[in-house]
């Protein structure tokens, strides 16, 4: 059988580039895992795999004209965004590298014997181990940060797990050289280049996900790809963990008071947001519940203008592009929803951003309107204009779960000073917190901080899992707790010895030590 | 329809005891989720939640007698054992308690603005929050720490969450009674009786898992029973954590020198292990590699002693007994097996134990004897016996995941003063390592600590998740992590405002608090 190229398309022309690569057959497939495993060993050094990340960006930032100009050509994301995220991406590296220095993931327990218990206690000592290959599937609309280079990769390799990363269709080449990059840093470092692989191909992240070998997955794309490549992980003879981010709305609620405080600043920073990055982001602020009345109009049209000044864009790819236009047609043709600016295709390889509008009671029930609250990926939002905050719970809770839920609100609402606005706040921040991963006030949900404090998930299609895929804690995700029971000093891992010889945190009979 | 009865029957003579219950209808899963739901906010108070745990801790003692004498009734498993188990229940509880007043678990993170970041940072502040409903799937061979009043029980109330039951059919009895005083522990403690709610039948098990309101189900029992519910979990339109314990072979491999030094000690220790409950714990040692040889010969013949010293035992059901004595009987057909004390049924209710034994090399490749490497629930062991590392190595190799793996090594082999022995020593603990969730040393795996560096879970099928179902960190498995980003003061959870008004252990900027 001819293998099937692989191309570097241009998405502001539609034209091929370059071809990349060739789609892994299945055989290359185990190939790549039987290679990712056969390199784990060298990454149980912890040292190690601190100084592989470090120099993974170091790799990365010395070849920083080149990523960015490959990531640019076949992204149209722009030199100035993908500088920004290749600063992002390296010191990504940089922070799980400290992560793995300092230990606290290890998660150490130790219980000594306690004769005193009901039932006794043995001698117990708990840390965590890398769980073995992990197969990361890259994102579209993050070249660098969600895909080779990216936070899975990153994590996993700090937890001590060699990658197979299923590069994404839309930057094969960026993926390639981000590859050979990271490959080239394990070699700096003492590793085998294998503790990163990259495969192209739809049938090869099936395959991939199925390999016995592949011991967790992380995933950033679409509600229909992530659930197909869920399924594919619990169906397996020996499921594994899937940790997937697939959809998000990423509502904003906007309060009378707010709108009437700052209706011009609010509508701007929402077309801002919603158009960063040709509305890309699984950040975008999809869904937005704002006032009738006379403040709210201001919003709005505070929006229109912000939006009828945004240029037009050039989304990854023409199928996306084809995609955002028909989502966006199917949606203005339900009844009761206008586009004082219409989103849509423009030219021949351009979007223009822009919104629909409607009644919040049309989705108060079920109905044809619940397209409304699925995600649209591309430039355009939705704003429901309420009349009562009776409405803004009957929206609220029809809506799925999300990355993000943002509310806007007036300075009495949040400064403590009056009681009856600071509680009607309290009920709304009660009220969105089911439904998201992270809570904003007066912000904008794009941009997403590489914090430990940082959660960068939510209830389903958010993500399938209860982990996040950005901030320290993304390194949970690839480890499993092991506990060692009367086990002699002579044999006991470095990190669970009396001595503490690598001082690390640990929790000791109930006290946190270091 | 007619309600379809639920009994108590009595295993010593398998005569139904009383009708205790009706399986639950679709209807009946669904009033008992809601009232579940419904019961959600009054456990958001972690006092209360403390409280509530304490107290039923105190109730269950209070009414100990009638609780030891309803499970023995109906499991045969003697009032010494129920009186242990009891005991281990509700201190249990009460160390949930202690975990919940602590509030480690809610592994809050505070990072405050910083605008020298890459990206920048806003503030941002991380909990953990309850999931919702529980599901709770009960064990057979536990009637109260791993039902009803068990840790899924008390880690998920400890959690916030409130839990539907559904009771194993060996213990409905004690079932109805564990959840009326739970039930009355909880308005005792000001909440109301709905946090614990109980349901009966096969099909009212599916119907649980599949509810859309139930947010996570824990599970002890089958690999079937497991696999099954975890698929219409994973298979769910919002698909659901599930924390599934199913199966364990529990091997343990005792060296040449180890046997040479204590043969009698061992093989009489593993008598007690196996036959321990009529081998009806998950962590029963089920399979066994001992060298052949003298010193192996002298094990086997001290095993067989205490074994052929045993009394016959009563099962669980007179189903498991069935499947015992035909799982049995399959396995002692296979070329090449002994059974030098034959286990399986024995006059009309109860069984004997017994071992099966065959060379090590039979296991080394793909056949019929993978039979063997599979978990035969009741007392009944494999003993596989081997001549060589190599042998070892290669039947390890082909073991599923385990909850435990255990040693048993000489005194030279532990002490650290014999480098090669040492050596070989440290090579047998790394190959077992990725076989299990916990690793012994010179003792056996009955027997579960509950205690905050223990984890009873491991590879597939031991558990469907990297979770452990007992110990402190077993409240994890119900929680997901929500960061509030640049939220006033005003607005913030008290656990996350900076003046920690609640004294919470946190991790601010970077370092531990408390």
């Amino acid at each position: 059988m001819a293998a099937v190229p692989v191309w570097s398309v241009d998405p502001r022309t539609g034209k091929q580039r370059e071809q990349v690569a060739a789609e892994a057959t299945a055989a290359d497939i185990d190939r790549a895992v039987r290679a990712a495993h056969a390199a784990r060993a060298a990454l149980a050094d912890r040292s190690a795999r601190a100084a592989l990340l470090r120099t993974a960006a170091d790799v990365l930032d010395a070849s920083g004209d080149e990523v960015i100009a490959t990531a640019d050509a076949e992204t149209a994301l722009g030199a100035a965004r993908l500088t920004g995220e290749l600063a992002r991406t390296t010191a990504q590296l940089r922070a799980f590298a400290e992560v793995v220095d300092e230990g606290a993931f290890l998660d150490i327990h130790i219980d000594h014997a306690d004769a005193g218990r009901t039932p006794p206690w043995p001698d117990l000592r708990r840390m965590k181990l890398p769980l073995g290959v992990v197969a990361v599937y890259a994102a579209s609309n993050f070249p660098l940060a969600f895909s080779v280079p990216g936070g899975d990769t990153a994590s996993a390799l700090a937890a001590g797990c060699p990658v197979v990363v299923k590069a994404h269709p839309d930057h094969p080449a960026t993926s390639e050289l981000c590859a050979s990059l990271l490959r080239r840093a394990a070699v700096e470092a003492g590793l085998p280049a294998d503790v990163v692989n990259v495969v192209h191909g739809f049938e090869a992240g099936v395959e991939l996900v199925k390999h016995p070998l592949v011991a967790a997955a992380g995933f950033t794309g679409s509600v229909r790809g992530g659930r197909a490549l869920y399924d594919a992980a619990a169906a397996r003879p020996t499921p594994i963990p899937f940790h997937g981010e697939l959809g998000s709305l990423n509502p904003v609620v906007i309060t009378e008071a707010a709108a009437a405080e700052r209706a011009e600043q609010i509508g701007a920073g929402l077309a801002g947001s919603m158009s960063m990055g040709v509305g890309q982001f699984c950040t975008k602020p999809g869904f937005v519940l704002a006032p009738t009345g006379e403040a709210g109009d201001a919003l709005v049209k505070s929006l229109t203008a912000t939006l009828s000044e945004t240029g037009p864009g050039v989304m990854l790819d023409h199928r996306m592009r084809d995609a955002f236009a028909a989502g966006v047609r199917e949606r203005a043709e339900l009844p009761g929803v206008e586009a004082p600016v219409t989103p849509g295709a423009d030219g021949e390889h351009t979007v223009n951003a822009g919104f629909l509008t409607l009644p919040a009671e049309l989705l108060a029930q079920e109905g044809p309107h619940d397209l409304l609250l699925e995600e649209c990926f591309g430039p355009v939002a939705v704003v429901a204009r309420y009349s009562s905050a009776e409405e803004i719970s009957a929206v609220l809770s029809r809506l799925p779960g999300n990355l993000t839920a943002t509310l806007h609100l007036a300075d009495a609402e949040t400064d403590g000073g009056d009681a009856d606005a600071a509680s009607g706040a309290a009920g709304l921040l009660a009220e969105v917190t089911p439904l998201a991963g992270r809570i904003l006030v007066n912000g904008w949900p794009t941009g997403v901080a590489v914090a430990p404090a940082q959660h960068h998930g939510g209830p389903y299609p958010a993500t399938t899992s209860t982990s996040t895929s950005v901030g320290a804690t993304a390194i949970e995700r690839w480890l499993r707790p092991v506990s060692y029971q009367s086990t002699p000093e002579a044999l006991l891992p470095p990190e669970l010895r009396d001595d503490n010889p690598l001082g690390l945190p640990r929790r000791v009979d109930g006290r946190q030590e270091n």
